[in-house]
């Protein structure tokens, strides 16, 4: 019956503005971060828990605070309790009394939630040998329901409901896990269309891009309509008439703006518009799917939306066409869960968000879980791939010809490799000690004033 | 030309768990907090900006590192920059590239904005000598437009028609704020109605609040449908048929849920049922609102209303009766007047959230601009008033019959005390040094495990 004992938090960040790596219309000069948490217990066989929220560089402190804030909800407890009610043990962490009220269930506070959630079911999947993918296929539909959080979408989605759902994704699970493991699951990328590239950039990564098998290719825009227009006529250029286009636009419109943009945008044929404008705005973003209907364009929104709650209503709205789960902006595991469950109900096709720092390697085994045992379908689904920082994981993703390879090894595959953990702690890692020596690493007196703070 | 030159901010709290004064159903045992704000200038007159935010206890200390995140956004900024142009100042402070990840304008991160903008503002009316209300209404219309983030709003409210609006609250201005020194501005409470308070408490609290003038009382419910049919009963015998009772579920409910329970005390004749379910429930809210249209029962909600995208959508969404900003939920000053603006367009009369620690200090100035200036009405609209922690501020809120008199001092009445600033600043203050030793201070290592973090 091991016990968690101790929680170690670390702020890591690695310094890809310098690059504009990850460059958008919103996110700038991104600082690529993670929030980085292990768990370790009395079992004595040296299996830790890891997982970590991604940040974007700034704001990550406040992300290692708020665990170090919810460490006590995860202390001292069994790993059979755990696993006897995993539902509650994420409310027990998104319930307290006082800390709910900095949430509830958004921002700091449930990034943190995500981290510690995450490093427990890695924790759990490690022990039972098992990829997180396949750890969760072998659940019992009623061990997956147990771990879903129903309060407050039990209005569009009962437990009931869930277990049918999950009941009858049984059938033909072998053969779609055979299928999974000849074939892999398919990707897109946006390593060719970061909006910081210059032209000749964008078009020398698209062409390597095909080359390499890739089929669908995404472009950042937002920023200036004409750049837009230009840069996606560049792409599809490059990639010709049959392979697909999607454009993201990060927030950066208001919702006549956004369907003002995608009158511009839809002869280059995008299949979907991402982010259109602010994440809260469920509203907004069915008025803008209505409007794009016409047109076969899709609505496509959720590295930003917060809870299960919100993806609840962008169903009942019908306002997307594509939801985009994020494996730490929803409260890990049991969050998602819910939220795949909500789509298969739907009829919503998954796509997650990725990039960043090992959200590629978190999605993959969200995404072949759903396929193997909720929606058991891959129409309309492919999960984004961004060709970058994987070489600080112990178990990097595989991506061979646009498609994802199966996990094989224990856990959430999130694991870093010390050295990496070393070399980028922030502030005091070498990576940047080095750095501010050198080029400047940009911090936040440079990008605003530098008076006194007590 | 003064300068903003020094940030200082405080973890504030106020052991409150241990008399349930704040109890309610999902707020079992707040301990109401601060994280408290003080900007200073180079003017060399002694004048400070003070601002705050209310929390509930553990997560102050994450609001507390946000706003030294934040810091860099407000310092050296020279107020006659802001004054010129302060919704550019707002935006700025919410759109850093990278801190914007951790929210974006939710959670930890907006809230310790609320503590900065709010500081700005308190400073800005002091300079000029007067109420934060009245500074308020002395502004131009095309001042208040300048202040205001129409950021993702725009499709339901433009600035031409925010000005449209304020200058039609120009016609009667004079008289009305005669009105307003003359009687105050109606108030409810809720000190009778804490959930963790027994039947006879109950009993005698709203005896003496009807004898005090009070015509408005609030009862919290949501943790048991007997208890809560029980104690609107015991509530309804004491203030009689012609005194007003609301009820307040603090997200307690799912949507169903919700409805069945406002079956059961529709008899009581709510005016409102407040924070029915989740606050990210629009589609929700919106259900319940026309489940209970037959009994004449509103919908309250705001306290946890994270911005103006979400109050357009409860708007445009018809899914509130009564719009209850929180004056540090909201993003400050700035986004509180889109917000006011957004329900004059809608018809929605505004009702703020108070109560905590200085929340009634801060949104009487709120209510009496939108009189004076914005909806031109009481109809409708009544500020919540809770009487505790009052004594802390240098110019706490005057109530009498049942009524907000019109504060006078310069600035937003948020100045707390420094001899309050020192007894219950935590860990270290003597409040908590002294109490831990007597009747044990919940600390999260009470409510849950103790094992090691690092």
């Amino acid at each position: 019956m091991p016990t968690i004992t101790h929680l170690s938090v670390r702020d890591i960040r690695f310094p890809t503005s310098h690059t504009l790596d990850g460059s958008d219309a919103i996110n700038r000069a991104p600082d690529y971060s993670a929030t980085y948490v292990v768990l370790t217990t009395d079992a004595g066989d040296g299996i830790e828990g890891h997982g970590l929220t991604f940040t974007t560089g700034r704001g990550n402190e406040l992300c290692v605070a708020a665990v170090q804030s919810l460490a006590p909800f995860v202390l001292d407890r069994r790993l059979t309790d755990i696993r006897a009610d995993p539902g509650a043990f994420w409310m027990d962490l998104v319930s307290d009394g006082q800390l709910r009220w900095v949430g509830p269930e958004k921002g700091v506070i449930h990034l943190a939630t995500a981290a510690i959630v995450n490093a427990v079911w890695d924790l759990l999947a490690k022990r039972a040998g098992l990829p997180l993918w396949k750890f969760l296929v072998e659940l019992q539909p009623e061990e997956i329901v147990r771990a879903i959080p129903f309060r407050h979408i039990s209005d569009a989605l009962s437990p009931a409901e869930a277990l049918e759902i999950l009941r009858r994704g049984q059938d033909g699970r072998a053969a779609r896990e055979a299928e999974l493991r000849a074939t892999g699951y398919p990707a897109y990328t946006t390593s060719s269309g970061w909006l910081g590239y210059p032209d000749g950039k964008l078009r020398q990564l698209a062409r390597a891009g095909v080359a390499a098998g890739w089929t669908h290719f995404k472009l950042k825009v937002g920023a200036n309509l004409d750049d837009d227009v230009r840069r996606a006529q560049i792409l599809r250029e490059e990639i010709g008439e049959d392979l697909a286009l999607m454009v993201d636009a990060n927030q950066a419109w208001d919702v006549d703006e956004a369907i003002r943009a995608m009158d511009a945008l839809a002869p280059f044929r995008p299949v979907w518009i991402e982010e259109p404008t602010s994440p809260d705005d469920i509203l907004g973003h069915a008025r803008i799917a209505k409007a794009l209907e016409p047109y076969g364009i899709g609505v496509a929104t959720g590295e930003h939306c917060h809870n299960r709650v919100m993806f609840k209503q962008l169903f009942q709205a019908r306002a997307i066409g594509y939801c985009q789960i994020d494996s730490c902006r929803l409260g890990g595991v049991n969050e998602v869960l819910a939220v795949l469950l909500l789509a298969a109900k739907f009829g919503v096709p998954v796509c997650p968000h990725a990039g960043g720092v090992g959200l590629c390697e978190y999605v993959q085994h969200l995404s072949m879980f759903d396929f193997v045992a909720v929606s058991g379908s891959v129409d309309g689904r492919i999960i984004e791939y961004v060709d970058h920082l994987h070489e600080h994981f112990v178990d990097p993703v595989r991506v061979r010809g646009g498609r994802y390879l199966v996990p094989e090894a224990p856990g959430y595959s999130i694991t870093m490799k010390p050295e990496s953990l070393a070399r980028f702690a922030f502030p005091d890692g070498p990576a940047w000690t080095e750095a501010s020596e050198g080029h400047g690493v940009p911090t936040a007196a440079d990008v605003a004033g530098v008076g006194g703070v007590s």
